[in-house]
């Protein structure tokens, strides 16, 4: 739901938005692996991350819910001041980007778009999976932006609701998550899918099990590389890159205590946190 | 925390009084099985439930945010009017009950006492059992309850955070969920316990299973039957019976969508609801 730029003028961009962070959140801990990807492809910009850990997860919860706190995590991080807002989350994404977009003063970017273009351009038998949350799935949201692209495409969808609890339980490589994708994705790969979209940024964390399930022969998008990609390719429409000679600053802020969001982004990140602040935003 | 009757001018107990419904709640759909051993001890008794399904889970959340999530629910709960209050969670009894019970002009019952009472009652070999989620397992409220009622019982306790997400995915009887049950309570059941309290109120959905994994020879705690007798036993001594020609009424509010916690409550109480009402608590 970017605009195009003749029509931008919604959008105030000059040399100081340049500077200025690009916005991240997500219900939780899960936007991180977006994030990640950001800071690996643009090592230069600022980042200013907000994860709902007080009210996660979003995925059980009803459209209207997720819209209303959404746009409070909106209202936030202007005013903190950003020049772009990624939703770094696959539930927001589905069911409030049109909300958001509507509410912002800056571009939008969620992460459903960039995982279906990715997928549309891999496939070659034309058959796409998508994992995800329940939200998410029931959603249809990437089946929709799938259909805008290729008509022709064959999507198979399925929810996979204990993918978070295990990823956030550390269970990686651990024998039950291994029987879980299997009964989970058995019916899609019976399908003949080539490709499979996760649809959840906690999924890239389950990449080398999902492998060992599907076999390497399945094409995985990580549709937090597929992301950070269309926030590189924005920035740069826009004209909105940081100066690469300028010191970049990482700000995370969390609803809920710090200590653990510290514990567990680390997993998710790769490297550790500590400079994580505390903050509400049901008033905003 | 039930105050001794000859000090409790707190409350104001009347004939009006009686006929009040019983307050109950939980984070989310849990507090059911409470409920329903409430419908079943006592018949005649209104029921008053909320749910924090748009807030939940508890079990992940800080000490901090869990006490000002319980203190809203209390102030809706005593705006509609009820005689007692039953915190039927096993996060908020272990992190707040104290407070609740001081901002509460009703007397307020917990479900840690009444599950800690029954394992002190049924150990032999006096090797106690306790499963919960993170934030309960880590609260050591269940160690504390059954140190100050026998200190000479050893008490072995282990997180299993998967347990909820599993029984909400509906997967009871499962062979995913007996080996998550096998990995969570083998390091306990190896210590020789002959008690296990389920330290959470979505368990005793999984009591089937957890006797296949552990032996028909231990002894199961289920907190919603002993809280539910607590309840009763103290109504009694309070003189708050309900008048038994009375029409008992039953009322459902939850802060998520009603419908998807009908659909799913159905499973926690065995049998329909459909009277479900949504609600903000939030400005509480």
């Amino acid at each position: 739901v970017i605009e195009p730029l003749s029509s931008s003028n919604k959008y105030q961009v000059g040399p100081t938005s340049r500077q200025l962070p690009v916005g991240v959140f997500d219900s939780g801990l899960g936007g991180l692996t977006v994030v990640q990807q950001l800071f690996k492809q643009l090592p230069w910009e600022s980042i200013i991350y907000f994860g709902d850990t007080a009210r996660v997860p979003y995925g059980s919860k009803s459209v209207d819910t997720v819209r209303k706190y959404a746009i409070q995590i909106v209202r936030f991080l202007e005013a903190r001041g950003v020049k772009l807002l990624v939703i770094a989350c696959n539930t927001v994404s589905s069911v409030a980007l049109e909300v958001v977009a509507e509410a912002a003063q800056v571009p939008v970017i969620g992460v459903i778009e960039p995982g279906a273009l990715a997928a549309a351009a891999v496939t070659r038998n034309h058959k796409v999976g998508v994992i995800g949350t329940t939200a998410t799935i029931r959603s249809g949201a990437y089946e929709k932006a799938l259909q805008q692209l290729a008509s022709h495409l064959i999507v198979l969808s399925t929810a996979c609701p204990l993918f978070v609890p295990l990823v956030e339980e550390g269970w990686l490589d651990h024998p039950v998550t291994e029987q879980v994708a299997r009964e989970y994705l058995q019916p899609v790969l019976q399908q003949g899918i080539d490709t499979l979209i996760l649809g959840c940024t906690h999924y890239p964390l389950l990449k080398t099990i999902l492998h060992k399930v599907a076999g390497n022969g399945l094409r995985i998008v990580d549709t937090a590389i597929e992301t950070a990609r269309q926030v590189k390719a924005h920035l740069g429409t826009l004209r909105l890159f940081s100066p690469q000679q300028s010191h970049p600053q990482h700000f995370f802020y969390v609803s809920d205590f710090p200590q653990k969001f510290e514990e567990v982004a680390a997993r998710f990140l790769g490297e550790p946190l500590s400079n994580v602040t505390h903050i509400s935003v049901e008033n905003y």
